[in-house]
């Protein structure tokens, strides 16, 4: 098979239109094999873009990219896309600092209408794309691909609410597939599935052309198609179903690894030029022979969960699992902690808890302000939700947490994963935004534990001793620093070793400010250091310490506006601050920590001009 | 009719279950006198605590509150509620400073189960005290009372997607009324007026309990209550909705007048036992007899809009109208302006554009988040969008403002209505986070003009020449500076009086400070003062203008984290910040400016401090 078609000889994605559809099939083949080899190297999303090669190929053989726009929801799953948008050369640099982006980027490619890291907002951008050709009388397509995960969201309904009436050329492509979903998503999943299913909706073909019959205007040319291919479109439908309700035409359940049964579905759709629904049936790993790759890996593919970001099953040594296990612990001996996940059971830990405690565990899909929301009603009733969630997504919550939460004081726990930077999807996930929000809701407590130990305390004193809202915030990945504490900070620790010059940090940069201090004390140099473990409020007592310095460098992976060393400086003291004044593209941690100024080596730079000879002891 | 029932004598709501039909007639025509004379006095929400008068009344006869809960979505329809439970005695101070809220609050009674300022919030708290409910094995109800506006919400979706398998006594009314229904409200809005028309929908009594029949075990309770009820329950329909698809049993639609119908159906629900949906139909201003009132009152109803906040029309002399007649003016010469409003077509003065190009107008519903997203793909295709929004809401778009908007740096202006302190709807509404939470978007540019003319040349800028996230940010109701600029400030004012004690402000306490000022001279001492109106990002030339005096005094109308105020005290400059330190309660905007400190007297009070008989003239 190999270099049956060299992608980076081929017109693309002009020439996929003059493939056979048994050409299509040795070409998808071709194109899995590609996004194996490539996520075996960089990691990323390889399920979802196993499951959607057919679709993308099929797409761009009836639509035509960039004049017709595609809109990929969540972005995950376009890699495909990419290999047939100019960039199949840099494919192997995909989430590698500096090269390709793991989502859509529309400053990496004109083929890519918008961003989607997180969830949900297809139908909404896609509408706002659709309307602008609208009012320039761009007869051109937009087209939405969301997954049914994306269908959780509440703005996927905000925006589909608004599109079926719209007039605009928009087309929603739900690819459905039964992995994805976990038991827990809701009701509209049972809705997909019964769509599917029910024999009812399986139309034969003279039912849809007595449809089409009755259509003005455009019944007759939808007919053509129809009738154009061989196999008949008994799974169309173009009444009855929810969409319709709403105001889009329906077409499907099509299966989507038939690259026939896709052109014509995506055919008839174009042939619409009106809001509709297509509904495409794939297969999350679709042809992903067990054999070819580590057997174990395929397996684990079922442990996925449905995913807005991170679909790596975290890995037991990591801060994820150590929250997951302590509050499992917390909740044998009291039997009102409810845990609550957006579709992040796996990455947030809280295997253990649905585990031990499945009526007291909710996932209740990619759903954060719902999740929020429903955490203020447990809590006005006297239960303690703890709301595991990534700091990016709960950007979602703001609202819920200043207006159902704080409001009345609720006593709510936050457990706020992947906390800071988090790697290689980027800039929609990076969690650099928690601290300045959460510190803008009134009579927050805030919590940012630097090692495992310190965590569980942490946990402990948040769901045991405190009152209204607290954060607990925690990194992606694991505990570097390899601490045993017998007694471990919850509130700040303090290193007096009688330098001039104080640094501050909270959070995983402890570990390389200890790194640096290393180094420091190496060349001769003291440094002391205050650790927050509670961040927020603010201290009078962290204050009174920075006072007592000539020099005080405070260092926050966190963005700079509302950062907590920002409001020590409020505070009239003196302090340098190095914090992350923007947004934070794709790499590994640690390249970008070292990017943004917060690697030891650079904490180390920064901190080594201040120093001079008298300082060494 | 006076006095036939005492409501601070009678025992309620228990009282409420012993009326005859004819008695609670009217008792519901005595309620609505009240309310009438009450508003007339106190402002707040009419049409829409006339239309639930004999909704409250039935649901207080079916359900024994507290022990079953009400979660009133929005809040602003509980009147009724309110004088059933113990608040008939200090109605009269409904929305007044130090009285009643106009909306639930549960440290007002117990009788409120949760607050609701924001729409679309009431099914996930109310699934949240429903599954508290089951856990603790408490059979009682759990009622979640919600406009058809809420409806349009996300957040009430993502609810819905949990709720309908949710296996609790959690019942939703969805109190259903053309009248507040917009015409592009969008599809749900529609599908729920085929439920009411449709004549297949109408099934009769025979067919209702043919279903029940072959209901198991809670079939044979809800035959008994319909065959108890005298009109049979032509329109109960238990089938065949979109309500049922996500698992909910429905009853309904309800005639919301008749106290039978309702009292009826909402046994009917109650015996079901399970999530279930009540569509009741009710009118809003129902039973407000014109003559009684001043008719034009009454034809201003017509006027109200979809709202979940404050239902006034705008009167012409407001920051509102300044605002929707610039923007109407820009748009007839730049026709890439798109305008967007989630619902407040009328609050945020866009009427003026909806008549003058309404291709170019979108009413999205209370859908912020779509709101936000969809203006971002307007703006990725070159329109230019400006989105309308009170600043409290706006807390809903949050995520998409730094995933949607600012990753990409799309050009979209905010018209960020209603900022600052609004009054009497209280904590839920007063827009007091909009400068910390707008702040922690990067890249982003908030102007904050402290009169009409300053808010017109802003806008402008921020339309016509500026790149990426603006937000033109002004308070609610009208100018009261009466300045008349000809060469007003777009960046800042600078009025030196050789003073050593500067004051910096921005916004409409630039008018306090100003009668301050006028106080402090007439006293024989000089103030100098720095008006910013393009408040973000910071200024190296404001923080050398304060830089240069003695003291200097940053009065805010915004939350103290996150404030402008403390990011120029973070830079070094030793200011004394007065700004808000916490949810601010209701009452007037006078009254309440003062209880922060930001009346013209109080910021005398603080500055008077700092002069001594040196600083006099």
């Amino acid at each position: 098979m190999k270099n049956r078609f060299d992608l980076n000889k081929m017109d693309l994605p002009g020439d996929v239109k003059k493939l056979s559809y048994e050409e299509c099939d040795k070409f998808a083949a071709q194109i899995r094999k590609i996004l194996i080899e490539t996520v075996s190297h960089n990691g990323g999303h390889l399920s979802s873009n196993l499951g959607t090669v057919e679709l993308t190929l099929s797409l761009h053989r009836i639509f035509d990219s960039p004049k017709d726009s595609f809109v990929w929801d969540v972005g995950h799953q376009a890699y495909t896309h990419k290999l047939l948008t100019g960039r199949a050369d840099t494919f192997d640099t995909i989430r590698l600092k500096d090269g390709l982006s793991g989502f859509p980027r529309p400053d990496e490619s004109e083929h890519d209408a918008f961003i989607c890291g997180h969830s949900s907002i297809s139908v909404s951008a896609a509408l706002g794309i659709a309307t602008a050709k609208k009012l320039n009388n761009d007869p051109h397509f937009t087209i939405a691909i969301l997954g049914d995960g994306a269908f959780t969201g509440g703005e996927c309904f905000e925006g589909m609410n608004n599109a079926g009436k719209s007039g605009t050329n928009l087309i929603l492509v739900l690819n459905y597939n039964e992995m994805s979903i976990s038991k827990n998503v809701g009701a509209l999943s049972k809705y997909l599935s019964t769509l599917r299913t029910k024999e009812s909706y399986h139309r034969t073909k003279d039912a849809v052309e007595n449809v089409l019959d009755k259509t003005p205007i455009i019944g007759a040319p939808i007919k053509k198609v129809v009738r154009s291919s061989k196999n008949a479109f008994k799974d169309m439908l173009l009444h009855s179903t929810v969409f319709e309700y709403m105001g889009f035409k329906f077409v499907g359940p099509i299966d989507g690894h038939n690259m026939e049964e896709l052109d014509d579905g995506f055919a008839a759709a174009k042939a619409l030029q009106c809001p509709t629904v297509v509904l495409v049936e794939t297969q999350k790993g679709h042809g992903y022979p067990p054999a070819e790759a580590n057997p174990g890996g395929y397996h684990g593919v079922s442990a996925f969960e449905l995913s807005n970001g991170n679909p790596d099953v975290v890995p037991t040594d990591s801060y994820s699992c150590v929250f997951g296990r302590r509050l499992t612990d917390l909740a044998y001996e009291h039997n009102n902690i409810c845990a609550v996940t957006a579709a992040m059971k796996f990455g947030t830990g809280l295997q253990y808890f649905h585990k031990a405690f499945p009526d007291r565990f909710f996932d209740v899909g990619i759903a954060e302000q719902h999740a929020a929301t429903f955490c203020a009603g447990l809590a006005s009733s006297g239960m303690v939700p703890v709301f595991a969630v990534y700091s990016t997504f709960l950007q979602r919550s703001y609202d819920q947490l200043l207006h159902d939460i704080g409001i009345l004081g609720l006593h709510i726990v936050l457990g706020v994963d992947r906390a800071g930077i988090v790697g290689e999807d980027g800039e929609t996930h990076q969690g650099i935004f928690d601290v300045s929000f959460l510190t803008t809701v009134p009579n927050i407590k805030i919590y940012s534990p630097s090692c495992y130990r310190e965590l569980e305390v942490c946990l402990d004193k948040a769901i045991l001793e405190d009152k209204g809202v607290c954060a607990v915030r925690y990194p992606r990945g694991s505990d570097k620093t390899q601490r045993e504490y017998i007694a471990p900070a919850v509130d700040f620790e303090y290193e007096q070793n009688g330098s001039r010059v104080l640094a501050v940090t909270y959070g995983r940069l402890y570990g390389e400010l200890k790194k640096a201090q290393a180094q420091l004390e190496a060349d001769g140099r003291k440094l002391d250091i205050l650790k927050m473990v509670e961040i927020f409020p603010l201290s009078e007592k962290y204050a009174e310490i920075m006072r007592g310095y000539d020099k005080v460098f405070f260092f926050e992976e966190s963005y700079r506006y509302g950062s907590i060393g920002e409001k020590y400086a409020a505070m009239g003291i003196p302090l340098e601050l190095a914090a992350i004044d923007n947004y934070v593209p794709h790499g590994k941690v640690e390249e970008l920590l070292d990017d943004v100024g917060l690697s030891a080596g650079k904490m180390l730079d920064r901190m080594t001009a201040n120093f001079d000879e008298n300082d060494k002891t």
